[in-house]
């Protein structure tokens, strides 16, 4: 039964969020719905991160078992066939060891959050970035932000819905970038760890807002950080300016 | 009667275009209907340039009278207020002189035209993209591209709708690069010109992608040129990857 990692792009606003849910649409259901129309499923497929509704991904992966020796090149070409209309759309494909395991098998995410940092609200960018309208200090941020890197008990910036086993993790990097964009400044925090919580991004870029915006001293962030306590996280900001952009594996499926 | 200069960014998806039409949802008329909120109308506002279904603008330039003395910081905010939640925002906003004219004060137009060249098609990009599945020789279309360069008679690519007294005009750049995105590729093409012609771009854009797709020589391009015939034109290709994205005063009143 060949085994094949798909990595896949997706526009986060008509979904539920990545995990098939009854009555409500989500990408994992469309994808499954598009390996249906290929071979009878059902098909259960697994995905490296469980994005919330309407996260967005450029390279989510995920997996999925089927019967005949498909190409790689065209089982993509087929799920895009399946996919249409919606912005579901699978960019790499690539056949795997049977062991092989989109979740299990990942040792790296990575993320990025879009401020548009301007007066004006959005337009073009409506429903893939923050808007926020009142000038950040980045250096500020970056500041709060280093408290953050690191092994640490990320308790305070997780869900209290998080499934997690346990809040200690290791925040590899959180760099915060000003970019210049024909809409305006944008904010960019890339973040890359082994795993991240639920929530622990947007709790992240939430509580680096009050910094950047005056509201909060840096230093408040290590002190959030080290209570230990949801109650001592800045506000979690929308899931609209976040993206999931890439999964380190050992040896990389789509390289 | 004081006169304003707005700088409006538009997402062209839900328009009949830039120009007030009976029954059909036009950027000119959510702007009118806005300034009716703060001003008896009736209001009618000319712009630097009348983009078509589809189009969409990061700076295009109109004008408006209006009765009362207005900070022009507060009238960008209060038709912000009002446009919401149409993806219509005022980006700059300045009271110019009475004889100051959105169109005829113009000496610039600029335009960018975005093509997302891979297999997939596009899911955060779409309706902001021409997506190319094949791939293009860029370097082909920049040899195709220079015969457009400069003072013609551009009969060949305007629509036969186009309203302009002369189809001369001088065609001051259209330079072409390779962008890497996350999504991937993108090829834009960026054209600059006192005025431009109906559809003069996405005949440009449709002719030169014949050219990167290796269907036509980049001295066919000569040849339709010097055709002065609409029907020497190759495909006019879709709205869906072209901006408005910058109009040029003697004196800017957004400086």
């Amino acid at each position: 039964m060949p085994r094949f990692a798909l990595q896949v792009e997706y526009d986060g606003r008509p979904f539920a969020g990545w995990q098939r849910q009854a009555d409500q649409p989500s990408v994992q259901g469309a994808i499954e719905d598009a390996l249906a129309k290929l071979e009878p499923g059902p098909h259960t497929i697994a995905a490296a991160g469980r994005t919330d509704a309407g996260v967005h991904a450029r390279a989510q992966v995920c997996h999925c078992d089927l019967q005949k020796p498909w190409d790689a090149f065209k089982l993509m070409s087929a799920l895009n066939h399946h996919l249409k209309p919606l912005p579901v759309a699978i960019v790499g494909s690539s056949e795997v060891d049977e062991d092989w395991h989109a979740r299990f098998s990942a040792h790296e995410r990575r993320y990025l959050f879009r401020i548009l940092n301007r007066r004006s609200r959005p337009t073009l960018e409506e429903g893939q970035v923050w808007h926020v309208a009142h000038p950040l200090d980045v250096e500020a941020m970056r500041e709060g932000a280093k408290h953050l890197i690191g092994l640490h008990d990320f308790t305070t910036f997780r869900s209290t819905m998080c499934q997690a086993a346990s809040p200690v993790k290791t925040l590899d990097e959180l760099s915060i970038s000003e970019v210049p964009t024909t809409a305006g400044l944008e904010i960019h925090f890339y973040l890359r760890a082994r795993s991240f919580l639920h929530n622990q991004v947007r709790s992240f870029v939430g509580t680096l807002e009050r910094v950047g915006a005056g509201g909060w001293h840096p230093d408040k962030v290590r002190e959030a950080l080290e209570a230990k306590d949801r109650a001592a996280c800045g506000p979690v900001c929308p899931p609209h300016g976040l993206y999931l952009v890439g999964v380190g594996y050992p040896d990389d499926p789509f390289a």
